[in-house]
């Protein structure tokens, strides 16, 4: 009578959803380090924002919302209902000839 | 005359996107370069998946899903309606704090 084993198992988004929380600590840790790079551009571009636009402007959230919609706009790199494939190897190559499109 | 002036550059949404889409390109191979290091691992969740669910299982549609949950969650690295604060540094210091949490 282990109550833990109610979860199902089987079910395959449950289970790559367990591996995803698993992951996701180390994912973050790598996420935050690539954000790093462009940190200083969406400073500067949200200072110039506050200049232009006034003093109430939150540069902080402006930056957290920008940051929210580069993570969003990514999921492209994954896209959604493709036709059956081979293998996840051609999925990622998919991926990376759309990236370059997009924007 | 110029029709291209028509966008609000006034717009703060407006314009963090547009830096946005510059660097979108840009940071989508960062992006893939991480999952890069993740891919085995949700290659060999979904191969499990597959032997115990069963051959209709699409592991490349799986796999992408999850790292389309994994972007989602990370999300949670800036998060939404926080209280006015001195600058995106501390918005930065606080994300990674609540890294800690995310699962």
């Amino acid at each position: 009578r282990r109550s833990h084993m109610a979860v199902s198992y089987t079910d395959p988004q449950v289970s790559m959803d367990l591996l995803r929380a698993v992951l996701q600590p180390s994912f973050n840790d790598d996420i935050m380090a690539v954000f790093k790079k462009y940190q200083k551009f969406f400073d500067k571009a949200a200072e110039n924002v506050k200049e232009n636009v006034g003093d109430d402007i939150q540069t902080d959230q402006l930056i957290r919302e920008a940051c929210r919609n580069t993570l969003e706009h990514a999921k492209q790199l994954f896209p959604e209902g493709e036709a059956k494939r081979a293998g996840s190897d051609i999925a990622i190559k998919r991926a990376r000839a759309a990236d370059e499109d997009c924007i």
